[in-house]
């Protein structure tokens, strides 16, 4: 992949939480590279009320970084 | 979705928790859109103590990040 | 529920344990607010030991927070 | 339970990665306060790997709280 | 295995991220050090949609080292 | 145990990481102090995927503490 991540740096809350859901993706996509087979597997986690859980615990950590990085955007 | 999460600071820690729980949902919308689907899975984790204790989980992982956002209210 | 966590301060690190399980049972209840349904999953967890540990986790995750919001009680 | 935790202190990591385990221990004797029941679940999680894994997890979290009140002893 | 993680420093957040992938590998290679046996468990977790969002979890959790040791990149 | 954890300063990353594996294996060894126990336990997570990404996640969240405890090893 290119260099998708160019900066941990947003605008708004909001934007750090949509990057936030990407860099979760990212993981997958790279141990799993083959989007055909991502797609047969996504029925099994958006329609398992446990996996969706476990997907917004990774989006939290992330999140924690993403926030950290820009300063809470505090001000 | 719009620009749901316009700051992450609240004002008090009680406030910082309920939008810790907001957070944790998100990330469940956002991966699983379609709403009725949501429904169904409800139950699923409503009434499952593993699945209860995983979204405590992720709510503490987001407080954690609201409340250094916070400066843990410390006045 | 009503201001329930009015702050993240507190006396002794004892106290901030208590706190941090507190906090970790809010989530719970927020996401599951049927007291009778509670009540019938306690078995669930409470006689688990994986669960048991979850639960644990939860409150390592909590007390983290509280700790910091109380400089670790350094004096 | 009396002030068992008097203070997140210690002269070493070795005594503080103690404290961790017992800080790990303690929110399962908080959740299930039952001494008989929690012996009768030991084999369950002594004798499974990834309930023992879990565990572990459980000390690592507990035990960042607790070097960082140390300030890592670093001297 | 030798001197693998020479440093936490990168130059991007890209190559940061991609550092905490190979962070996240390497627990496994020690864990497991026969590489035929890693080969054959590689489907159990690349076709399984809980074990690519733990896997996800994991480098989230390495990335927010690689990030806080690197500034945010904030420069 | 004696003092095994004397100090969590290390030379480099690399035996900081080696370190947090140490520190992952030490929780089993005090909750399962059975050592032919523990060499029963070994197959059921070192062939598999999911109790290794589990060992990778403790492994990870030790690295966290040490590398913070080393400054990151910055210089």
């Amino acid at each position: 992949m290119d260099n998708w991540l160019a900066s941990l740096i947003t605008e708004t809350p909001t934007e750090g939480y949509d990057l936030a859901v990407k860099m979760s993706r990212v993981a997958v996509k790279l141990t799993q590279p083959d989007a055909a087979m991502r797609d047969k597997l996504r029925p099994e986690y958006a329609e398992d009320a446990e996996a969706l859980i476990a997907v917004s615990h990774v989006v939290a950590t992330n999140f924690a970084t993403v926030a950290a990085a820009n300063g809470y955007w505090r001000k």
